[in-house]
């Protein structure tokens, strides 16, 4: 098959191997569609990626206050953690700030996102509970918001709960939608899941990023100023997020406070990129809202694609392409340490904005 | 995105999740197509699914004869085994009949295949080497044929080494290509590895498959001798193709004797069934070759897609329909138990020969 403009490639010795379909979008806080790649509206399951949005219906609760969550806390309410030990004592901090114990979590435990934390829990014989769940910190973040409300704390991650209803109700608004135009599954870790068209999602992170953009003022409305806490937390702890090595935590630590990046499960990203010269150049109204999915799920083949749109949009500079060039370039080494193939990405970025930056965007960066 | 005709998707909630294209060819013997999906001739590194074929030119060089190897011995050529013990038992065993050690080999140790073996070596911190590479066994029958051709063993895996020259002729001839037709890339274990178009994949096994349908006769000439071995081989020994809970061990045990079947990796696959009244109804001059690749390289789905291939070609009992149904219906359940959606298959095999089959082809099994 003929590669299209929509597709990544893997080869072997320059034969392709595999070609995965990838879908993008490039918004502003508006809404404002700047770039496009594949399907930009394509129906997507956010996943761990809505998880700032579930956080702010969390903060909205008024639980992170009243139960003294720092801005670590805040973070790993947002996290995909890899169950490092760090991220344990953290959840299990947090249980206790609420009174509430691991019993009461309805997630269950799983294999670590960390090849090196899993050989150490197989080393020791280790099972891992719902502490160690990747999304441990959203689930005592909703166990807070469901007692904040004065909910019963049993069946919070049910759809029909009060905090579930909040939750909706905070991701339609933020994605601009009627609540009936979002969709909702089950995630891995057993809470609802949203899925909406992939610009929202980019959107989304646009006004994360918006709300960071205006810590001049002191009199942002309540939720600009829950957004731009969660951006914020996000950036200062960036190793709650994911944890060494991951893609996330890389992402942020290179670009030092100018951008929050997330994972969701079978291969969508968001990033918010905070407003500047870079941001402007590329048509945005202030801060840029980005997302991704790819078609198959493939998460290094995402990882490979969010850093290359990242350099075709001009905004990662040589320190921060060397910080990501293990997941921008992967390596397809065999076992003797050959080089096998590669990587390449023939797709274009199309422009949206007639006569703004496309032309400089729609040809491969190498 | 809707699903195309030559989609597998998964869906959390009835909300699609993920899309795979898929790739397949149906055929006989004499490469006559009979069903196909996607691109049938789209250009495939075979990998691991070319084993057999490399086995053959094996076979041709009297090295098997020479040096008293089994019929599991040659079943663990063909094989991307496990490196369960068994495996590496073996594979040390055929390194002492032609004298050589594991030094000669030229494949390095990678994590095995096999998610219970990666877990006995992490508890005991064993680090594999050369004789756990899962194809440890296509190695040392390399090493064999080169002996036996009087070439150096130091080299035997280089592309312009006489062993690998006897290959390219051998899968050349296997796919009735020009050899030039045919490309090479460099596999995993440091073995050439060829790339040709899907459907002559499946005509291979068709071959491999119609030699062994003539074993009521004993004139056989000497290519299908060979290739009726490797098949009897295979098929006698189907845990050391693969291992324990393998699908490539399931799918042979569950039909005992009618087909073989060999994982290529990033997705490819490969089936030879042997002539019966199931194959003549297909359309099939005798035996059937069937041959699939997922274009993403997903390989949970390439399973699920072949066992739904033969369930709609007609050659799956109840008994084995039983057998692979976690590898045809992958379950999709959160860490708490609930089943959070599934692996559908909208696709449609299209038939090639007019007014033959296609009719009952064309919709889902379901």
């Amino acid at each position: 098959m003929t590669p299209s403009e929509d597709f990544v490639v893997t080869d072997r010795g320059g034969i392709v191997e595999n070609s995965h379909r990838v879908h993008a979008a490039v918004v502003d806080a508006k809404g404002r569609l700047l770039y496009a790649l594949g399907d930009p509206a394509r129906m997507t399951l956010a996943r761990s990626a809505a998880k700032p949005a579930q956080a702010l219906a969390i903060l909205e609760t008024e639980g992170v206050e009243r139960f003294g969550f720092d801005d670590a806390d805040v973070a790993l309410m947002c996290a995909s953690h890899s169950s490092e030990e760090r991220h344990i004592a953290r959840t299990r901090a947090m249980l206790s700030k609420i009174k509430a114990e691991e019993a009461d979590l309805r997630c269950g435990g799983h294999p670590s996102l960390s090849e090196t934390v899993n050989r150490a829990w197989i080393r020791r014989d280790f099972a891992p509970t719902a502490v160690c769940s990747n999304c441990s910190g959203k689930h005592v973040g909703m166990l807070a918001g469901a007692r904040a409300i004065g909910a019963g704390m049993e069946d919070y991650h049910l759809p029909d709960h009060p905090m579930q209803g909040r939750v909706k109700r905070t991701v339609a608004e933020l994605c601009d939608l009627d609540a009936q135009d979002v969709e909702w599954g089950i995630d891995g870790c057993n809470l609802p899941t949203p899925a909406f068209p992939l610009d929202r999602l980019a959107r989304l992170y646009a006004k994360l990023a918006a709300a960071d953009g205006d810590d001049a003022r002191t009199d942002l409305p309540a939720r600009d100023a829950a957004l731009a806490r969660i951006f914020r937390a996000m950036v200062r702890y960036p190793e709650m997020v994911a944890g060494e090595g991951r893609y996330c935590t890389a992402l942020m630590r290179a670009y030092n406070g100018a951008l929050i990046g997330k994972l969701g499960a079978d291969a969508s990203y968001a990033i918010g990129v905070r407003a500047s010269d870079e941001t402007r150049r590329l048509g945005a109204d202030g801060a840029l809202g980005i997302s991704v999915k790819i078609e198959d799920g493939n998460v290094e083949i995402l990882y490979a694609v969010v850093t290359e749109i990242l350099e075709r949009l001009g905004i990662a500079s040589p320190d921060i392409r060397s910080q990501l060039a293990a997941f921008h370039h992967p390596q397809r080494v065999n076992t003797m340490g050959v080089t096998t193939g590669g990587v390449s990405f023939p797709f274009k970025l199309r422009g949206s904005v007639p006569g703004e930056g496309a032309s400089r965007l729609v040809a491969p960066a190498r």
